[in-house]
């Protein structure tokens, strides 16, 4: 596991995560090879994100009605460490790596239910425009808001 | 299938679609059974009843951004005749079974490349107001483009 | 709602279901219209059935890897009978209606939040042989566990 | 879009592709942002890559029923440059741009109908065995036939 980009040292990438989601595998997410289609883990991504965004009170703006901003995904990548099952009981982990200006690069770690890993991820998200599509600067909360979440090794 | 509620004479009612749609199985569509996931077909179904109405110039309404009015599915079946398999390459094929004041009811069947039917199906659609909800009666004219692709059988 | 087939009295048969599993509806399962796409209840359905069927201990059996018996779904239909929106909480109940040789009738009833039902829907699920194809019936101690679950009406 | 690690030149990269799939934006793959859920250029990948290894006439080999080797993505990872909406019609195009000993790099280009680029992509693909899990290196003629799809650059 030492070839992924985005991780320097796995054990201190590991326990720098400060939100989780739970998530069970669904039997329509298999397929016929007997395992997780390899799709449906961004599908885990985008539902934690949310959950961590919906912690943070994020969400109800974003999905108001009358909303112009909208968070789009920039960039997105998964890595595949162990393969999973129907049925497997998954923990995704979720933390803001670093925060922009209009835009955070979002880490996800996936663990099995013996604490595992199973998956890693990262992607960029950027808040835009609705209607013009031009990134919209974080409010200063939302940046402190997400940077608080970073647990700092010192 | 004598057993299926919407179709009283099978070779009649096969007979009597005018429009049809190709699509292909994909590998994501599939699960650990083997075969084609049982929720899948519905999006068949959906894929291919918008291709049926853009056939009649019908969608670019529903999705232009002003647009009050949006076709919604009030109810939706399917009967899994034969086992379908990644790879397989289905003809699904749509009709407008009855058209009613501001809904319709559409039959699909889905056939392998031996032109076997795999798949039958059934759904009433309404029209109604994004912002009230309420059904929006069909202008005189989509009711009849509709009736047109009807085959009466004398 | 009193054009369902498959329910004689809404109140009765609402209250008839001993079995639930709860639902949030993910992001990704919304469309542009803004609310749940059609396709998504019935993997709300498989998801759920998959939870009743596994509260019964047969789930372990059929996704074994040397079992020859599996369970098809031979047909599937829902009632969209209230729109249902990203991020809702929704709780699908299931029941065995009918039980037959080698088939059982599942109900489905979606509610909301506030007990409001907002989906309906109902299917056969056939055990059958994963080589030949062929119904397998039901060992008698399933058949009493799918017909214990069901409330007589008196 | 000079950020994207596996691009160093998007012309050259852009010019070496010698495969391409077709595929068109279902109604139920976009959100209630109206656009294309961030989740499915992923599926897109994979059809598109099914296409590319079909066309070499490896699927064949992977997908029948005593075959002990299966191909899995060990990585995944989608720029997003341009949004796709609902019936936009894709090119997605598929070159192996580094062949292992029993891995492929696979690199993937959407562009829309005006030939503008809308998604690139990346990832690996490892050939495996059923049983154990462990890579099984790919016959010579499977390296040759990839290798040979390369354009290359003098």
């Amino acid at each position: 596991m030492n070839r992924i980009s985005y991780i320097d040292n796995i054990k201190e990438w590991g326990s720098d995560f400060s939100f989780k989601h739970e998530i069970k595998v669904r039997f329509s997410e298999t397929d016929m090879f007997g395992h997780l289609n390899n799709t449906v883990p961004f599908t885990y991504f985008e539902e934690a994100r949310i959950e961590y965004f919906n912690s943070k009170g994020f969400m109800k703006d974003w999905t108001s009605d009358g909303s112009n901003e909208i968070p789009v995904v920039a960039d997105l990548q998964c890595d595949y460490i162990q393969q999973v099952f129907f049925n497997d009981q998954l923990m995704i982990h979720v933390k803001a790596a670093s925060v922009g200006n209009s835009s955070v690069d979002i880490h996800y770690m996936g663990t099995k239910q013996d604490g595992s890993v199973c998956l890693t991820g990262r992607g960029t998200i950027v808040q835009v425009s609705k209607t013009t599509g031009n990134p919209i600067p974080w409010p200063e909360e939302m940046k402190e808001c997400m940077a608080r979440t970073k647990v700092k090794h010192s």
